[in-house]
Order: structure tokens, then C-alpha cells, then sequence
């Protein structure tokens, strides 16, 4: 470790993908002193251990939040209000207290009023991941030339803001920080909507009569594929991120709903033009996606 | 070339993706004795010479398809109908007529009545592809492990058909043969509402005026990129793709508005139990696609 670590003791409550990773990142990049890890699930509690991948396990997250400068929640954004009210008493003055969560504005309403006074309440949304879960799916690099948004209160610590900003720097993101609204209206078309979309037809194709499920996974290389592996990602956390991101993704969806009518309408009487120009448009925004080097 | 090979002639109209891909495979694996191809484009045609990677190169279809005894369209649907009036007086009597397109019955419809006697029209669809276009984009290994469709009619040539078989099996694909109306029920699931759902919420994405097509395509990681991948296919040919299976996609994507008005309306309602349960079954889909080695 040629510099101090950004934080003393880090405590991550849940060690599924995301915290697993931020475990292996934190560690490569020697960002910690200390490692230590709580989860719900004695299965993956154990698996940690044997991965090797924090200091310290724990079934208890008070216990592990106790002495913690930084106490990160990994567990789907509907677990969040129980976490906070049980490790409340055992958060630290001067500590921060983040998340990963893919909602931002509703992390404030949940648990705003829990954070005991002097805690330093800075929700956090690493923009990564892939559809696989649990501890074992974690790796290192997952963070690398990825985005990690920041959204602080308006009224937030520099000096707390500056250390958490520098803790997701050293694990190979790019940080952005921008307010809560923001980010939700954003992820909502970016990740949200498809996440919904591609969980849809999954499940449409599934339940058809007139072709059967062994037909759409044998041809599924045509583009069914790509839907199938977003529609693979973690049904609790997912379900959390519609209900606390409701509003903007029905806003998001009633505008997709009434391109995708146009377009029906186009297919419906034959109007190859508009659905040309249509198709002709959306390459701009892949081009604009490899050079961005998000592809 | 250990064994005879497949074609004596093998006249590719199009050069694109897929045809400039079917040149490289044919060639590699010693399939075909001669390899001739046409394209509409000067650029296309200069670029083909340029690669090596056919053996002649005309800008007259009806010239590269004189003497061949397989003729395979390699060029959108809506193209089709003018190309064999073109070429139909240079067909040879037992001449294979085959194509790569991603609808069939639409085929025999289009250009069944302008086939001259003798001449065998076995319509096929590799299922296989990347977004990208043109003779650089294509690759000979593009067909290996995936499904070539053949759609030939009841009362098809055994020998014909034979031949073309162990033509796409030279290839690397597995030979499927199968209805007409079923495969486009079946790739309407599988491949076209996927595009179609794809170039919608791209299109979606790029006219928002409230997030920008920067903070879009900035972070487009959390899922939205599978989507821009999908949504940068040639729109030409996929404009064709939807008018000549127009009735199959229009099922398919009121069955998928269905199911995606009853997810919507479980998100605005709060309706947890319901999401979290689509989104567990749709995870097994995934699984089989996995396990079908189509991922």
C-alpha cells in the first residue's frame, strides 16, 4: 500500500455481485485499511470466507458497521430502511453512510430520517454490473472505465464527498456527481425501461402456444439473446427499482409505448419510409455508444 | 479440397455481411468450386476485389448467375422480386435458387411466379449475424454453431435439397428444415420484435428533452448498449423484414403490449409479488439459452 487507504474500515452490508467486487477492487487498489462484510445469508457469508475476499464476516450489521468510516448497503434498495434502522445506533460521527443502489431520490425518503446526526449520508450508483449474482460473480475490474454517480445533498461534506469520490476513482470509475431527480430520469431510459422491455418479451416468448419455449432458445441468436441475458439479472432488486423509481419509468414507458404504436401503425400500412428513417436514426446513437467506449 | 466440392459455380447477388461471409466459409472450407458475385454498388463490387474473396465480380446479376448451379440472394427482401426478373432468363434448368433472407413465405410469393421450370427454389435463412454491414464486416466463421433454416416446398428436389444442406452444414451451421409460415411465426419472436422493440427505444432515447443524447449515451452501460447494438442493423433490410412479415410480428407484438401494459400497471400500483414473479421465470429462459451454447 504506497498511499494511506482512503478509509480506516470499510463496511459493506451485502456481498452479492456488486459488493463482492467493490470487496476484490478495494482491496487490489489497496483503497482500505479493513474489509468488513455483513450479509443476510449464512450460505453467502460462508462463501466469502472461503473466497477470501474481506477481513472480517459478519451476520450481524450493526456489528459490522460499528467503527466503520464508511458503511456501503449492496442489498436490494427494499432491504434499506431495516439495515439503517438496526446499524443506526452503532454509525460513527464523521462516517459515511452509501449505497450502490440503481435509485437515488428514494434512498433519501427511506432512510434520510434514520441517519443519526453527524453521519454523513452520500447515496452512491456504480452504472455496471452483469446478470449474474452472488459472491462468486464479482470480479476486480468491474468498475474500470465504467461511471460511479455520486448524488449528495445539496448541503453535503466536502471533505466526506471528496474521500467517497476518490474511493470509487481508485477502483477505475469515472465519477459523476449530479442530484438525485437527475440521475433517476436518466437511469430510467438508460437502464431501467430496458431492464423492463427485455423482461417482457422474455417472458411474452415464454408463455406462447403457437411456438415453444425449446424454438425460442434454439433461435434465440437472431437478437431474442441479448434480451434473455438483461432478463437474467436479480428479480428482487429489480422489482425494488420499479416500485422506488415508479414515476420515472411510467414516464419513460408511456413515451416508448407511443413510438413503438407509430411504428406499429407504420408496419400495419406498410409505410417503409418512416420505419426506414426511424432505423436509420437509432445508428447515430450506437455509433455515439462505441465512441463514448461504453460498448 | 479433399472432396468434390458442393457448386460448381456458386453466384452470390449482394456482398454484403452475410454474402461477403458466405464467399470467406465457402472458400475456407473448400465447398464450392468457384465463387462469382454481383452487387448494385461500384463500391461494394471495387471493395470484394480488393478482399479477394470471390473469384469474379460483375455488376450484371443475370452475367454472374449465367452457368451457376447455385444462385444465392444475399440482399433485402424488397430487392428480390426485381433481381430474378433480371436473372431468370440465365438460370440453368436444375439450378438451386436459394436466398439468406430473415422472412420465407414471403419469398415464394415474391419471386415463386417468375422461377423458370427446371430451376429449384429453396428458400433458406442463416440464423446468424452482427449489427454490422458490408463486405469488411463479414467473417467465414459468422455460421458456425448457429441454425441455417431451409423453408423448401412440399414437394421439393430430395437431391437439390440434399445439396444445399450439406452446403450450410460446410459452413458450420446446423441444418434445420422447417415450414415457411412456421419459421416466420418462430423469427418473429425471436429476432424481429426484438429489433423492432430495440430501434423503438433508441429512437425513444435520442428524442427526450429532458435527459440529452450525451447522458444517454454517457450511461448506457446499466443496459441500454445491448439495445443501440441491435438498433445499429442495416435499416434497409430491416424495414423489408418487417412489411413482408407484417402479420406474424403484428401478433407477437399485441401479445407482448399485453403483458407489457400488465407489468406497467404493477409498477403504478405497487404490485411487488406480481414483478418479482415475471421476473423470476423469465431467469429460466435465460438458462436454457445458456445451456443451448446461443449465448
Amino acid at each position: 500500500m504506497a498511499e494511506a487507504p482512503i478509509f480506516e474500515r470499510l463496511c459493506l452490508i451485502g456481498v452479492g455481485l456488486i459488493g463482492s467486487s467493490i470487496a476484490r477492487a478495494a482491496r487490489k487498489a489497496g483503497l482500505v485499511r479493513k474489509i468488513v462484510a455483513a450479509d443476510a445469508s449464512a450460505q453467502v457469508r460462508q462463501r466469502v470466507v472461503e473466497l477470501g475476499i474481506v477481513d472480517e464476516v459478519e451476520s450481524d450489521p450493526a456489528k459490522a458497521a460499528k467503527g466503520a468510516d464508511c458503511v456501503m448497503l449492496c442489498t436490494p434498495l427494499g432491504t434499506y430502511r431495516d439495515i439503517v434502522a438496526a446499524i443506526a445506533p452503532a454509525l460513527c460521527p464523521g462516517a459515511i453512510l452509501t449505497d450502490i443502489g440503481s435509485v437515488k431520490s428514494c434512498v433519501f425518503t427511506d432512510i434520510g430520517p434514520l441517519v443519526p446526526k453527524g453521519v454523513h449520508l452520500l447515496p452512491g450508483h456504480p452504472v455496471a454490473g452483469t446478470e449474474h449474482s452472488g459472491p462468486d460473480a464479482g470480479f476486480a475490474e468491474l468498475f474500470v472505465g465504467r461511471w460511479a454517480i455520486l448524488t449528495p445533498p445539496a448541503d453535503a461534506d466536502t471533505a466526506a464527498l471528496a474521500k467517497l469520490k476518490a474511493f470509487w476513482a481508485g477502483t477505475g470509475s469515472t465519477v459523476e456527481v449530479m442530484d438525485a431527480t437527475r440521475h433517476d430520469l436518466t437511469l430510467a431510459i438508460t437502464s431501467h425501461l430496458p431492464h423492463l422491455i427485455a423482461y417482457t418479451i422474455v417472458g411474452t416468448a415464454a408463455e406462447l402456444e403457437n411456438v415453444t419455449a425449446a424454438e425460442v432458445i434454439r433461435y434465440s441468436a437472431g437478437g431474442f439473446r441479448d434480451f434473455t441475458r438483461i432478463a437474467g439479472s436479480n428479480p428482487v432488486m429489480w422489482r425494488d427499482i420499479f416500485l422506488d423509481n415508479r414515476e420515472a419509468v411510467l414516464e419513460m414507458l408511456g413515451r416508448f409505448t407511443e413510438d413503438l404504436t407509430g411504428l406499429q401503425r407504420a408496419i400495419r400500412y406498410g409505410d417503409g419510409k418512416t420505419l426506414e428513417d426511424w432505423f436509420t436514426r437509432t445508428r447515430a446513437i450506437r455509433r455515439g455508444v462505441v465512441e463514448a467506449k461504453q460498448a
